[in-house]
C-alpha cells in the first residue's frame, strides 16, 4: 500500500510579517501525522498571487495531499479560491446552500450583511464543500480521482477549520488516502542529563529499532527522548514503543524521565507522588518570586497538597514569616545554605505542612558579586526527619534562571518522594 | 534600488510532527521585515536529507537570502551542514576557533566532551563562522558573490541564535543586501477595549494614512494595534508612525493602552509607575496561587518595591497570616467580596506596604457552583486611605482564567497609580 504524504499552506501576510507564529500548521500536523499521512512540508506565504500560485503548484506537484487555511475571507487580500480556481481550471460558482447559511449567520445576528460577503459562497466547480458551523466562510476539497491527490482549503481561524477538518476531512482522507501504516509517538521527557552523553548513552540503540525513528528536542536542562513508531497496525505500533522505552531505560538512569507525553511535567508528578503519598507541602521563595508556587497551582487539584507559601522576597519577610536569625542574614547572607535552611525549617514549622520547600539566589541581572554571581541559587527541603539544602549555578537570562530554578526544586522534590518508603507509592 | 527578498527555512522533525509551532520563523520575519528584505516564503521540514536538499534547491533559486535554522547540532538527525555542504559544492573542513570554543564550552562545566561534539566545528569551505556564544554549534554565512545570494544557517534554539543575527547577521545583511526602504513597527497594546468597538472607533483611519498599514492581534481581553510604516529613509518611516500615533489617541481612551511594543507588559508599567510614585507593593493571592507574584518579579529591580506576597491557598493560611476574620469565611465564603478587603486590608497591615492587592476565586476546573461558578474572582486593593473591591467572571481553562485575574489585578494596579495624584508623575 502506498504511503501518502502532505504539505500543509498556511497564507497569510500577518504570518510572514512575524505577527504570529504558525499554529494552525502545528495543529495539522499533528492530526495529518495521525491518520498515517505523513507531513513532509510546511509552507506559509503572504496575501500575494503569484507567489501563492508558485507555492501550489509545486505542493500539488510533490504531494499528494495539500492541507491549507486562510485566505477564504470577503476582502481583497483573501485569493485561495481565485488562486485555487485558476491552478485548477475550475471555474468559481455560487453554491446555493453556503450562500443561505451566510444570510442566516447575519440574519440571526440582526446585522446587515455587506454584499461583499456572498463571494464567500463561490466555490471551484465540482469541488466538495465544506460547510461553515462556526463562521462565514466554507472550505471546500478538489478530489482529482485520476492523479489521486486532494487539496483542501479551510479557513484560517481554528475554531472555524479545527470542526471542519474533525467532522469531515479526517473522514474523508481515512475513505480515499487510508494509511498502511498507523502512526504513533512515545514522549519521554527527561531532566538533568546533558543532551551529549543522553546521545552516547542511546547510540547503541540507533538503527537497530525498525520501525521505529529517534529525535531529541533540547529545552534548557531538559530533554525530550521522542520516539516515532510505524507499523500496520496500532497494536503492532504500541509494541514497537513499548519495546523501545524498555530498551532505553536499561540504558540511561530511569530516575531521569519525569513524565511521558508531550503534556507531563515534573509539577504534574510532584502533585501525583504528594496525592499517593499523602503529603502536605508547604513554599519559602525568593528569587523565584512566587513561581514556584504558580506552577504547582497550576496543576487543578493542587489545594489539595500545596498549603501555602510565602513569597519572602526582603530579609524583613524572611524574618517576620519564617523566623529566619538576624544573625544568620547578617553572617552568611540571604543568599546562602544557611538562609535556606532556615527558610524552609521556618516554613515547615509555621505552616504545619509535612514538607517545605526553601529557595533563595540572585536572578539577575544586578545583585551578583565576584563571590555570589548572578545565578546562584541555594535551595532547601524540610522533611519529617531531615533537612536538605544544595547550591546550583544557573546561566541565561533573569527569566530562564528562575524557571531553571524552579524546575530544580521541583525535581528535588520529586526524587524525594520517589525514594521516600515510608508509605508505599501507589502508581 | 532591488528589493532583496527572503525564505525562512527551519528544519526539525518536532516541528513537522506538531510538537511546536515554528516560533523562529516569526522572530527571524519580523528582523527581516525591519531590514527591509522582504520574508516571501516560510518553509519547514523535517530532518530527512532529500527534502531538506530539494526545499533548499527551491530556495536559493526563487530568492535572495534564505535564512535557515536547526539541523546544527552533534547528532545523527542535525543534516545542515551535510546538505548544504553537497548542495553548494562546498566540501566541509574544520574551523579551529569553532573546535576550541566547544572544548573550552566543555571545560568551563567540567564535563566530558563526547568526540561527536567536534563534528559541530565542520564549515562549508570558504563560509563566514558565526561562532556562539551560548552553546556549541557555530552557525556559519555562505556568500555567492557573483550570483549575489546568501544562505545564513543559524543553531535552533532562540537563546543562540538571536544575539548571533543580532550581533552579526543583521549588519552583513546592511550590508550586502541593503533596503530600499526602512520598515517598521508601532505596536500599541491594550486591555479592557472589546475588539469590536476599537475597529468601529478607528475605521475612520484605515486607508486614510498612506504607507502604514493597520493590523489587530487578538489576545483574550488583550488586543494589540499594529502599525507598519514604509518609507524611504528611517527618519521618514519614525514620522509616519508618530502621526498614526497621534490619531489613534484622539480617537480611542488613552489610559487602555499600557504600553508600546512587543516587550510591554502591565507588570512593567506597574513596576514604572510604583518607582515613579515611590510605592511599595505586598500581594496576597489565592486562586492565582503566586502567579500575580511571579509576574511582577518578572520584572528586574522588582525587590525595590515588591516587599513580599502570601499564597493564601487553604482558608487556614487567610486566617492565619492575614487576619481574615473566621466568621467571615463562615458568612460568606472564602471567595467573595468580604473576605477578599479583609485579605488586602491584612496584607498592607502586616507587610507595612503602601499597596497591597487580594485575589481570591475559583479557577476551575471544579469547585464551582450555581451561586459560585468557575471562573468568578474577586479583587481588592487597599491603600493608605481607601479599599476597593470588585469581581469579574472570567471564562476558559483553568490557566486562562488565571492569566486574566492576574491581567485584572495588574490592570487596576496600574490605572489605580495613574489616577494617583499626592505624588507627581516622573513619566
Amino acid at each position: 500500500m502506498k504511503k501518502f504524504i502532505s504539505e500543509v499552506v498556511s497564507t497569510g501576510t500577518e504570518i510572514m510579517q512575524g505577527v504570529y507564529p504558525d499554529t494552525n500548521a502545528r495543529e495539522i500536523s499533528h492530526r495529518l501525522q495521525k491518520l498515517g499521512i505523513l507531513p513532509l512540508y510546511h509552507t506559509a506565504v503572504g496575501d500575494d498571487k503569484k507567489t501563492l500560485l508558485d507555492i501550489l503548484g509545486i505542493a500539488r506537484n510533490r504531494t499528494d495531499v495539500i492541507i491549507m487555511t486562510g485566505g477564504l475571507g470577503p476582502t481583497v487580500d483573501d485569493l485561495t479560491r481565485d488562486v485555487v480556481s485558476e491552478l485548477y481550471g475550475k471555474p468559481l460558482v455560487p453554491d446555493r446552500k453556503a450562500a443561505d447559511m451566510i444570510r442566516a449567520r447575519f440574519a440571526a445576528r440582526r446585522k446587515h450583511m455587506p454584499e461583499s460577503n456572498l463571494t464567500q459562497a463561490l466555490l471551484p466547480a465540482g469541488s466538495i464543500p465544506l460547510y461553515n458551523e462556526n463562521g462565514t466562510a466554507p472550505g471546500f476539497i478538489i478530489y482529482e480521482e485520476t492523479l489521486h491527490k486532494a487539496l483542501i482549503a479551510l479557513p484560517g481561524p481554528p475554531r472555524e477549520w479545527i470542526p471542519m477538518f474533525d467532522n469531515f476531512v479526517a473522514d474523508f482522507l481515512k475513505t480515499h488516502f487510508p494509511s498502511s501504516a498507523i502512526i504513533d509517538t512515545l514522549v519521554l521527557r527527561t531532566i538533568d542529563i546533558p543532551e551529549s552523553q543522553l546521545n552516547e548513552q542511546l547510540k547503541p540503540l540507533f538503527n537497530t529499532l525498525p520501525g521505529v525513528t529517534f529525535a531529541f528536542t533540547f529545552r534548557p536542562g531538559k530533554v525530550d527522548i521522542r520516539l516515532t513508531a510505524s507499523a500496520p497496525s496500532s497494536e503492532e505500533t504500541c509494541q514497537l514503543l513499548e519495546d523501545a522505552r524498555k530498551k532505553i531505560l536499561r540504558l540511561i538512569d530511569p530516575e531521569c524521565i519525569y513524565g511521558e507525553g508531550d503534556e507531563a511535567t515534573i509539577e504534574a508528578e510532584v502533585g501525583r507522588l504528594l496525592t499517593a503519598r499523602k503529603k502536605t507541602l508547604a513554599i519559602a521563595e525568593s528569587c523565584t518570586g512566587g513561581l514556584l508556587c504558580k506552577r504547582l497551582t497550576d496543576i487543578p487539584g493542587s489545594s489539595n497538597y500545596l498549603k501555602e507559601g510565602i513569597v519572602a522576597y526582603s530579609d524583613e519577610a524572611k524574618v517576620k514569616y519564617l523566623g529566619v536569625r538576624d544573625e544568620t542574614l547578617r553572617h552568611y547572607g540571604a543568599v546562602s545554605g544557611e538562609t535556606v535552611a532556615e527558610m524552609a525549617t521556618g516554613m515547615k514549622r509555621v505552616s504545619g505542612a509535612d514538607i517545605a520547600v526553601g529557595i533563595t539566589g540572585i536572578a539577575g541581572p544586578s545583585g551578583g558579586s565576584q563571590e555570589k554571581p548572578v545565578g546562584l541559587v541555594y535551595f532547601g527541603l524540610a522533611t519529617e526527619d531531615s533537612i536538605i539544602t544544595c547550591q546550583r549555578r544557573f546561566t541565561g537570562e533573569r527569566c530562564l534562571i528562575r524557571e531553571l530554578a524552579a524546575d530544580f526544586a521541583l525535581d528535588m522534590l520529586r526524587r524525594t518522594l520517589i525514594s521516600s518508603t515510608d508509605e508505599p507509592d501507589m502508581r
